[in-house]
């Protein structure tokens, strides 16, 4: 096990109508608030007025920025952080998924910065501080609710870049497994993929003795599918909904990446996909996942092993790793296929003709400086491009 | 699952080495600061030397109050309170283990309470702020290093009661696994007990759709388990300590239990072994868990299957899961035997001359006044006694 640094401090309210009290939550920490939410389904379940009104009741002011976006676009940040430093802005309320929680802690940093917080993201850049972030959560996927992590495409440079700091971790975060019963089905899909991979990324490591962060990823993952599968037959399955939502939870705010090598290779290629073609990140990641799976398993058979028994239940006399580790991955397939998710680039509509302008962005190759992406095997650009065409 | 509020904010600095940079840890957030402590082996062994050497070097004064006795007494903590407030402490370092940390609190809320700090624990009382406590951990047992509860001993009236409060959660907490390598092979033991007993309070419920935190308790189970027999047989494993220590915050820092009502019978019955008879915490839980466990099992028998199987790995052709249930329980106790700990409460030097007047304390029957314990199944002071008589 490695040294390590854990701190998880965004409080957690499940359950029930939990988000009718998100005013009473404020009212301690801002007089007035960013309501910053995505499209018009907020609008027309009655959510948005639900909050507004827990609002007005605690007696919390409020100005609204909607219009986030799926990949969640720069241009709207800055627009955000003019907003929040010419209404004073004490905390920042995102009311939506994984985009309006990122677009709110790239606001959130940038109100305090006066270049462009385009920086972090490119640059890396620390910051001392932010305005407090709380979410409203309406889709299981990202893990943004409890994370410091926070992911931007700026649309000019189609360039898609993440950026993380533990001064971006939300103060608190609402979680209504209710609010989940009208997602559409491929939300569903594309938010199980992401969360399964939160997962992977930390779960694939060539560090040993972790026994108990193994356990967790391992049952985290199988909490997922299990409740995936009950709930894309029965989209109001409170418990199922309830399940995939904690469990996202815990896929990302860190813990069951503890002491252990991470890896992030696949993020590291999805981005790029999801930055030229802006594809759904879970649904790429779920094309993505079993190539990096059969291209890098070789380097830690043991590892896929492990995953293949624990995770994927292979059991049975194969006599053979190799055989149980393509077992498991054909199973993990199949999961996805049920699910409705896609197995190729080309279901994402997306051709061979910028594969390799991907795989040296991804890497850094085509900016001159190559940093290979992945823990459990470096990949180099080389290796990217033979990923991608394996799942083309 | 049941609505929660998950809350655990304390930073686990985790790893060789991490207690030498516990002063540039500190400096942010005090000038002056107590460092409380027990007896002699943290001196012995040159901890709290470099302990003093990392807060001069990053400036921060002290004051020391060593001598914390297992199961913390109150007129210690009465002493630390009028330290604090002489010399203007801003924060408790605690050095050692559960006893010191819960002691560490107990000073921290009462030099904010004019009245007689006992209060909070006999009458509940609610607090809005406590000094910020910080954790240096010599004893894998109590998860003290992350909860925001503290039990103290009144040795005068014979009671030891609990009390939890989110301010009294640990600011900080500094877990080096080498730290464990001079315990003695009965505290490995007691201390197993006690984070196992963490991890059964909440996981035997009568909640149902709890897939995530039952496979969290199972998981972090087979890891004590396993872990606590190879430490036992080589007491300084770095791995097997890390994975000891690492479960211990798990098991109690709120997380394994959330969206469950929990139980805490075995914790209430065992408070009365050790308020009157100051037998080790996790010796007197080894011998009331099994005894517990067989005298509610048939209030829900696919709890405790459940338990035999994934946790105790019970398997093959019972065909009556009263068989396997029994089998569970009987893998467990063998598993207590084997790290040494005791079976009966003849063996803790427990007679059977004060059982029905712990039993009748236990519930608050000896005071006019019953509140049954437990939570799966609800236990007056009659089941009590049966129980303790059980493993007489």
């Amino acid at each position: 096990m490695n040294n390590f640094d854990f701190y998880a401090p965004a409080r957690i309210l499940f359950g029930r109508g939990e988000e009718n009290r998100i005013g009473q939550l404020l009212a301690p920490h801002a007089k007035k608030i960013l309501l910053h939410y995505g499209g018009g389904s907020v609008k027309r379940s009655g959510l948005l007025d639900r909050v507004t009104a827990s609002l007005k009741a605690a007696g919390v002011e409020y100005v609204e920025l909607g219009g986030v976006k799926p990949n969640p676009r720069l241009s709207l940040v800055h627009e955000g952080i003019d907003l929040c430093r010419k209404e004073n802005v004490e905390l920042i309320l995102a009311v939506g998924g994984g985009s309006v929680i990122d677009s709110a802690k790239a606001i959130a940093m940038g109100v305090y910065y006066d270049g462009d917080v385009w920086d972090m993201y490119e640059q890396g850049k620390g910051i001392d501080k932010a305005l407090p972030v709380a979410t409203i959560l309406t889709i299981p996927a990202a893990g943004s609710e409890s994370s410091g992590d926070t992911v931007i495409t700026n649309e000019e440079k189609q360039l898609k870049l993440g950026y993380g700091n533990s001064h971006l971790r939300p103060l608190l975060s609402v979680m209504n497994p209710e609010l989940f019963f009208t997602l559409p089905a491929n939300q569903l899909a594309n938010g199980v993929a992401d969360m399964m991979s939160h997962v992977f990324e930390r779960y694939f490591t060539n560090t040993t003795h972790t026994d108990l962060t193994d356990g967790l990823c391992e049952t985290v993952l199988r909490t997922l599918m299990k409740n995936a599968l009950i709930a894309k037959d029965d989209m109001t399955n409170y418990d199922a909904w309830a399940e995939l939502g904690f469990s996202g939870t815990v896929a990302h705010n860190g813990l069951v990446g503890m002491g252990r090598d991470q890896d992030w290779g696949c993020h590291n290629m999805e981005h790029e996909l999801s930055a030229i073609y802006d594809v759904a990140h879970g649904a790429g990641l779920a094309v993505l996942t079993p190539g990096w799976m059969e291209y890098v398993y070789k380097d830690n058979v043991p590892m896929f092993v492990q995953f293949a028994v624990n995770v994927m239940g292979v059991s049975g006399s194969y006599r053979d790793p190799d055989a149980i580790v393509m077992e498991g991955i054909r199973r993990l397939r199949e999961f996805f296929r049920k699910m409705g998710l896609p197995g190729t680039l080309a279901e994402l509509g997306i051709g061979e003709d910028r594969l390799e302008e991907m795989a040296k962005k991804c890497t850094g190759a085509a900016f001159g400086s190559e940093h290979p992406v992945g823990g459990l095997k470096k990949l180099y650009w080389q290796d990217v491009l033979n990923i991608y065409k394996l799942v083309k």
